[in-house]
């Protein structure tokens, strides 16, 4: 302060930054000191070898999980970009939760009352007149809907029990699986979903307790299912007292059709269901819940208690601000026409620049485009050219359970401006030129 | 709005407040109506049982997390009341979170850079020279934990392998134990900590390639290690190439002592060290983190990915604010006044007011009071009276990894107004008159 003639605040601020930086140190009761060079010997970690063994598993995060420098065209990403996003309720409703008593509080391992309750009630909202509709007691909250799968699958499956899983799907809800020790049964589905016939069948050879499946605007193909094949799945997973883990992941982006939750059809605790608000309301909102009814939601809650104890109030309370907001139903509806015209213009772009890529359809909802290339296609070295390029693609591999039946890339429409779409597809069209096995 | 002459805002707010209530549900698209009458049946789940099996394990959660009415004096809690809290530190940065980038992005699985380098940087201020520091790398943050536990379980032992565990100990780490399916040995631990010939011997038996522990201001007991024992507990740990894993719970909550973890003298990956800001900055602000250092963090790295994908960035962000401030020194140190007030005014009714309660020693830190009753007590009976009579009151049953080897309760000295101990230790010390088997 003497030496630079500056204010107490102004030092703090500078010592802050210096700190934040890592150019200085302060050891609590002696001082701050300019930071000490740091060991440079390497450390023999080799012991821990012994001590870990090899891994049961090995779990490796798919490529939509990369984050990528921002002068890149983010086609490989899961998530919309922000201008998609409610920003303003979310940080109105963060702002709100800062001041409230959630800010200083913890909640319930099954979640705020408020926030199942309107789990329960956007359920039920769906659901045909005569069916005993979920209670707010029958969600448990997450913190994401990740946590819930690795939750869902401990509680309801169990290590080495198979779990029937549509086949090309999800790759995180794979990832689960492989975490928690769950084998995975491969059940093709297509653009009407799964063959019901097929899905007999491998509950017949495994007796398998439970399906995992997107049964709208799947990811990653967009497939909804026909009401008719939705019935039928149901009647299978019924008639072999089993359980249909329903990932409703994608709920909020209906374009063309709307979400019909198969729960909804359901009275009797068969159809176990999965709803994220982390996608639609913001990714800093890691909030999921599960819809469970009977001795598996009890199951679940216990698995969740000692899995997470609770999910912040914070989070929990911003949500279900969000979701109650006027401006909430008038954002989903714009976004509607947002994720049309995203769609359309990714689309039109392919079909020009990429005309060997093959698009089985134009998705009624969801966030991608999946696209069968040429057979001959090195699916790797075309995602490292377009990289190199500064375009980011999925390689489709990362969503078939087994070996994928095709080479497959998927294409966030979403995740990126629309403006460079059609530099974008330019250059993969040039560079799937190149890269022929 | 013609109606009644009101403002579209006074009815929207109308309708939010119907809605919240449960009394109105809005149809999309169709309109707005009184709630239908709910369907009554019972619906029969029993098809569920054959589906789910008997569990592995039953997961119960302890009684400090119970919640409770307003208006008991709660010694049961795990946590500190709302005073003791920087609440207004937390505010301002989850209120400056709310307005910045972290409120719409996500986060790296390992978290944010700010946060794991503040948790590195910690743990290096307290490292003898020498000694190489972890850097921000070794660092992986998870929700609470809880999450942590869960992971490093499941990441560096594996179900159905040996933990050794000190006894008695924090329930959570046996309830996450337990839902890997790790095997727990119980290692006794006094005042000064675990005996090492008894750990190397248990070592010897069970071949175990982890050790759990709370070195510093032990859950429940507050029993802090001596020097000496630490130093022969990491020299046995070192010698059978296995892990420490030290969960530092109660590192802001030194009353005349500090907390000095062992993975302070670690350089070689040994400790596995846990850091929650859950209970000092925030119940709402969930983020501990792991330091641990070699294969071992990229094991657990691939661990949380797979459970949680990544930790709010709002909550990160607002933790690595919080920390930061200036106001976080200063509010440590008028912590620890107040700690040790809560403690000696709890130690001393207890003592004029249940003489029969024996306190095997002060705790130098920590939140709790580890009292052995008579022999004869039926403790359960003791916890169901003075509940009756508004104070709550843990029993010690769930501290032990096995049989308690005596009659215990944990009364925490944080959770509640000490206007209440005297009363509350009356009340306990006129039941305990009455609960003799």
């Amino acid at each position: 302060m003497k030496r630079f003639e500056a204010s107490p605040v102004t030092v703090q601020q500078a010592l802050r930054s210096l700190s934040a930086a890592g150019e200085i140190e302060t050891r609590p009761g002696v001082g701050t000191f300019t930071r000490a060079k740091p060991v440079l010997r390497g450390v023999d970690f080799s012991w821990q070898t012994a001590a870990l063994g090899t891994p049961q598993q090995k779990l490796e995060p798919a490529t939509s999980l990369r984050s990528e420098p921002g002068n890149v065209i983010a086609l490989h990403s899961g998530y919309p970009r922000a201008e998609l996003l409610p920003v303003r309720l979310v940080r109105s409703a963060l702002s709100r939760a800062a001041r409230g008593n959630a800010a200083v509080s913890r909640a319930d391992s099954a979640g705020m009352p408020e926030l199942q309750s309107w789990f329960a009630q956007e359920l039920e909202s769906s659901m045909l007149p005569g069916l005993a509709a979920p209670s707010a007691r029958d969600v448990v909250v997450f913190p994401g809907s990740q946590a819930a799968l690795s939750a869902l699958y401990r509680s309801l499956i169990g290590a080495g029990e198979p779990l029937l899983i549509e086949s090309p799907t999800y790759w995180g809800a794979m990832l689960a699986a492989r975490q928690v020790g769950v084998r995975l049964v491969p059940v093709p589905s297509g653009p009407d979903g799964p063959d019901p016939v097929a899905l007999e069948r491998a509950f017949a050879q495994t007796r398998a307790r439970a399906f995992y499946a997107q049964p709208n605007f799947a990811n990653p193909t967009g497939a909804q299912w026909a009401p008719e094949s939705a019935r039928r799945v149901l009647e299978v997973v019924r008639a072999n007292g089993a359980f249909l883990i329903e990932d409703d992941w994608a709920h909020d982006f209906g374009i063309t059709a709307s979400s019909h939750p198969l729960a909804a059809q359901d009275s009797d605790g068969h159809v176990v269901y999965i709803r994220s608000l982390t996608k639609s309301v913001s990714p800093a909102i890691r909030v999921a819940a599960v819809v469970a009814r009977g001795p598996a939601r009890e199951r679940l809650l216990a698995e969740a208690q000692a899995q997470a104890m609770y999910v912040s109030p914070v989070l929990q309370e911003a949500a279900v601000d969000v979701v109650s907001q006027p401006g909430w139903r008038s954002h989903l509806h714009s976004l509607r026409a947002r994720l049309q015209e995203q769609r359309d213009h990714l689309a039109a772009a392919v079909s020009q620049h990429v005309p060997q890529a093959e698009l089985a359809q134009l998705p009624t909802g969801g966030l991608n485009l999946w696209l069968r290339l040429p057979d001959e296609t090195d699916l790797v070295e075309l995602q490292d050219r377009c990289r190199v390029r500064g375009v980011m693609v999925a390689v489709g591999d990362e969503w078939f359970p087994a070996e994928p039946t095709g080479r497959y890339i998927r294409l966030n429409y979403a995740g990126a401006d629309p403006a460079a779409f059609t530099d974008a597809a330019a250059v993969l069209g040039q560079e799937l030129e190149q890269v022929k096995f």
